[in-house]
This record gives structure tokens, sequence and C-alpha cells, in this order.
């Protein structure tokens, strides 16, 4: 990649993420970025439509501290050990840049996982030392911990559940983890945990070196909003702020502190929705298995699923065509043959499954 | 500042940005944080409106296509030369990250100016080379010029009108500094011009090292919304996509793309309430040399004013106990006897006057 001489020499080499893509395709059956098939509880549009009416000219509370306030007591946790930022992804910025730079030590992580990890690592200039996953596409729980026993390393990150697997880890592993690395942060994405996994948010008074990462993307139906949080003992949380406050002390806008909130304050809406999801997942699973496709087990709102007679980049391609899109990772090749799905409504599930019943 | 073990060391030497208070004081007179005392346009609340009904449990679009096209259109620029991110502070985070990490050379500023310049130097771990402003609190431009001729310097960057003294620079001493610097990008922060100062951006055709940042936090009348705007030809732009999309992908949520577009297409809205506020600002310089206080020439939405015979910090304090917010900056020392105060609307104006008549 040739980038301009004006540049900072880092920027050439910088390995930036892709999102899956957001066509405008009228009628779309959208299935490869994990939304949420439902729309945000209407008690959060009711408080957007507020907020906008109030003082749209002055800035939000740069500490979101309302917002912070009420998450904090939705956990059983203190304001200061909750951190809110732009986006899951913007809080995994700063906290890859907070708790992982630490000197020729590598950031430990499964290899196969979230690819914006391994991202940060570039933009941070962080070492990345990727633990293979086991035979069964689950992450290595036994390596990950022997190695970060054995000290130099900067930290410890994963997604429980994984991406792009689904596979869901018990909390018992990730005491594990947070036992075998007690000098170090192990980072718990738990974007997906609210679809049937185990969180660790529970895990934060005993374990200072815990920092668990949400979303408000996935279960709370605000993936337009861009909200994300962080739990962590305050140390952990202080040091965010410190991060955040010298890049960008305002990072939620009014409608999204306003809107978040009162998605958190309308908790039979997050349930309803998320047994919804989980329902759907395990229909589709059902249906999906009687098209021949084997499917991991997943506690998120998608499926990791491959065909023994159909290649993956293949079918996935046949699906666009049909208006149905669906996430092919080409790497690692270890995946190549596998799509991600993102569970649907009832109705998107069904077009999905008409769709492969066409093609394989 | 003592910070967890369990941090990145470069995280204790961090040195955060203070943002003015956002209390929430009833019948506030707030002009301490240079927010627009006008509401957005309408038609910005009505976009805000439609796009929360429109799917906020879908991803924004990452690339803020529309809304680029929208302010490129405007300025008569191409979609490539513009990158847009969450608040002018996230922009000039980025663009420090991209085009200011030159190893051992210093970025060039002015001494006095906005002072989260040498917060994200503290971040980035850029060194500052501090260019005094001239005996009328001007930037010293043939100062900076000459500096930055002699090379071995990672950039400039300025604000033209400056913060916090509202004195602008006309575009030939902008120009000054692109061509006495070709190596090294010029950032030209004009986050207050739209209120009376000559705007650079025509330049960036003629000049490949330009890089202009606005905000709609100040003559768009939303700081609550988060949007900011870096002007600049393609290879420039490119970079800070580059550093964006390795760090987050969805920096503007759905609201505020669509409530940003909008107010650009308001052009006469815009006009209506900057020509109102500049108004304001005579008035108010008028009233306030009447009560015997120095004012700087001003061409952006504030004024900074030194009473000879009142201490500033104290006059500020005496405003607070009568519901008045001002900004008071007590360093650098050369300051320390003045005041920032926001241009209000002509009531907010006048409840200022009447206070510090009862003062001073």
């Amino acid at each position: 990649m040739s980038v301009s001489s004006l540049c900072s020499p880092v920027v050439a080499g910088l390995q930036p993420y892709v999102p899956g893509e957001q066509p405008r395709i009228p009628g779309l059956v959208k299935l490869n970025t994990n939304e949420n098939p439902y729309p945000p509880s209407p008690r959060a549009l009711a408080a957007i439509a507020q907020a906008a009416q109030q003082g749209l000219q002055l800035y939000p509370d740069p500490q979101s501290l309302a917002l912070r306030e009420t998450i904090a007591a939705r956990h059983g946790l203190d304001v200061g050990q909750v951190f809110v930022g732009n986006g899951s992804d913007e809080v995994l910025a700063h906290a890859f840049f907070a708790f992982f730079q630490h000197a020729g030590a590598p950031l430990l992580m499964p290899d196969i996982t979230y690819s914006f990890y391994r991202v940060y690592c570039g933009l941070w200039g962080i070492a990345a030392e990727l633990q293979p996953l086991d035979a069964g596409l689950g992450i290595d729980v036994d390596q990950l911990a022997a190695r970060s026993a054995q000290g130099a390393c900067a930290g410890v990150v994963l997604a429980n559940p994984n991406a792009p697997t689904g596979i869901g880890l018990p909390l018992a592993r990730i005491e594990q983890l947070l036992q075998a690395c007690p000098q170090r942060v192990v980072l718990v994405d738990e974007a997906y945990v609210d679809f049937g996994g185990e969180s660790a948010v529970g895990l934060v008074a005993r374990y200072p070196n815990l920092l668990v990462v949400h979303t408000l993307s996935k279960s709370r139906s605000l993936a337009g909003l861009r909200v994300g949080v962080a739990f962590g003992q305050r140390p952990l949380i202080d040091a965010l702020e410190r991060v955040k406050d010298s890049f960008n002390s305002y990072p939620l806008d009014r409608l999204a502190q306003a809107g978040a909130r009162a998605a958190y304050e309308d908790e039979a809406y997050f349930e309803q929705t998320c047994r919804a999801v989980a329902q759907s997942r395990e229909g589709l699973l059902l249906a999906l298995e009687d098209l021949g496709f084997v499917v991991l087990p997943s506690q998120a709102n998608f499926l990791f699923v491959r065909h023994p007679d159909h290649d993956a980049a293949t079918l996935a391609a046949q699906l666009r065509e049909r208006a149905v899109l669906v996430r092919h990772f080409a790497r690692p090749e270890r995946i190549a043959q596998y799509l991600r799905i993102s569970v649907g409504t009832p109705a998107q599930c069904d077009a999905l499954v008409q769709a492969l019943r066409a093609l394989v």
C-alpha cells in the first residue's frame, strides 16, 4: 500500500477492518452483519424524539453520567465501574490502547475471532500471539491459560460467545483465565452474550484484571446508534476515561445517551426480543441441518455453518443473487468453507431456507 | 498521577483535555463553551425524527456517503476530498495520528490556541514546539513560516480564527504557511470560521499539504450531535480513512448522518443564524467596552476580554454566583486575566451585561 509522503510512516502499515457490506437493495434479506431483526424498544425511540427537541445546540454530558448510572444499576455495579463509548469498537480501541501496550510482550488471542482485534494491534503497535482454536473450533482455554501464566504477555482478549463461531465458554473457563493471568488485563468481549451466553459482569467485583465489553448493537437493537460499554473495577475504568479524554471528550451524542438509557430501562422488551431471536436460531438450526449443513452450536444471534457438498463462497454469491446476504470469510483457510448467518425474523429465516433449498 | 500496574505505561503520562463544564442549573446563562444560542435547523430535527423510524437496529453507512456528498457539493469538492468524524475532536485526533507522527520532529503550533492540540501530542507521543503569539495576541505567521521552512518539523496546526482569542488570519497568511512547509501537513482548524473568518477550503485544490477541519457544533448549532469534517486532497483523506477504519468503522450514527446532512441543506437558516450571532457579537463588544473591558477583535462566536481593574478569575466566580457562566483559563499566565465569553442571544448578552454592570 503506497501512501502520501505527507503521512505519518505508521499509516502505510495499517490493515483496516473491513465491515460487512451495507448495500441498499430493496427487499434485501440482510443476514450478514448480525444486527437484531427487531426494531429498538419504543421507549428508546420516544427518548430520542424528546432529546432531539431539548437543546441539540448544546454539548452532551461528556461523562454520560445518567446513562452510566442506569447501566450500573442494571448490573448491580457503581457508576465508576462502567465506561461508555461510541460503539463497542471504540471502547475496544481505547481498551487496547490503555491495557495492552507493553513493550515487546504480545497480546494473546484465539486465531479465529473478531478480526478487529488484530487491527487494533496494528494501530497501536501491539504484537498479537494467536492461539489456535481446538478441533471443534472452540477456544482452547487450557492453552491460553498456560501461555498467559508463563508471563511476558500483554494480556488476553477473547469474544464470548466467540465470533464468527458462536460457541460460548462457561464462566468457570473465564475464571481459569483470570486466575492464570493476574498481572495483565483479560478482556472478555460479550457482544453476543445476551442471546444465551454466560456473562462475566458478575465477576467484576472479584477480579481486578477483568474488563468486560458489551454493545447495544445486537441485543438492544441499536446498531444504528453506536453505543458500547465496558465493565471493570475503578482503576481500569479510570484508565479508559483518561484515554477517552485525551481523544474525544464527547463521544456519545445527546440522542445516543438518551436512547441507550431508555433501552436499558425497557427490560421486558429486551428479554422478549432476545428470546425471540434465540427461538428463531433453534428453528433455523434444524432447518439448515435438514438441508445437510453442519452447524456449530451457537449461543449468539448467528449460526456458523458449512455444507459438505457446496463451496461456501459460491453459496454466498448465489444467495446474494437471490437478495439474501450472509457473511463469508475467505481467511483463515480453516473457516473458508463456512458461512456466518445472522438470525433474522421467522420470515427472514424462511426466505433464507427457501433460497438455500433451491441451491443445495 | 498513579495508575494501575495493569495499564499500559503510556496511560500515566496522559494529560487529558478538560472541557468547559456542562452544569444543570435552571435559568443558567451558559456562555462558557461557545455553543450556538440558536437551535438547529428545523430540517435537521425533522431528518433526525425520520431516521429514528427507519431501521435504527441496522448499522449506519460506515462511509457516511450521503452526508459527505452533500458537504462536498456545498464546497465544490469531490466526495473523496471530504472526511467526517464523531465531532471535530475525533477528526483532529485521527489527523494528528495520520500526519504528525514523524520521529523526533516537533509539531509547530501557537503557544496559545485550542488546548486539545497538546493533548493529542501527548496521546500519540508527538513533540509540540510552541511559537509565542505576537504582542497583540495574534498568531505570528512569519515566525511559524520561517521555522517550518527550516525543515525537521512534523507539520503545523493552528486555529483560524484562533481560540480563545477569536482573532482571524487572512487567507494570504495561510498560503504563506502552506508554501513555507510543502513537505508536511498544515492543519487549519476552522471551527469558528463561519462567524466572520476567511475559509481555506477553497485552497484545497491547490495545496496537497492542506487539511482544513470544520465542526457542526458551532455555526450549525449541532454540538449535541457530534459531527466534524475534514477537507483535503484525496491522499490525505485516504489516510484519515485508513486510520478511522483501524479504529472504529462506524463513528457516525444514523441520526447524526441524517441530521448533519439536513443541516447542510438548509443554507438559508445557516446564514441567518450566523448573521444573528455576528450582530450580537458586535453589540456585546460595544457594551463590554462601555463597561471598561478591553476586547480583542473577534471573528468567532465569542469575545476574549479583560478588565484593567478586575481580576478575571474573581469576575468569573462572581458571574457564576449570578448564574452566568463564562470561561476562564488560568494558564498560560499571559491570558490569565482574560475571560472568554460566548456570544449568546440578545437576551443572554443583556443578562451578562447586567450582571457585569453590578460587578465592575
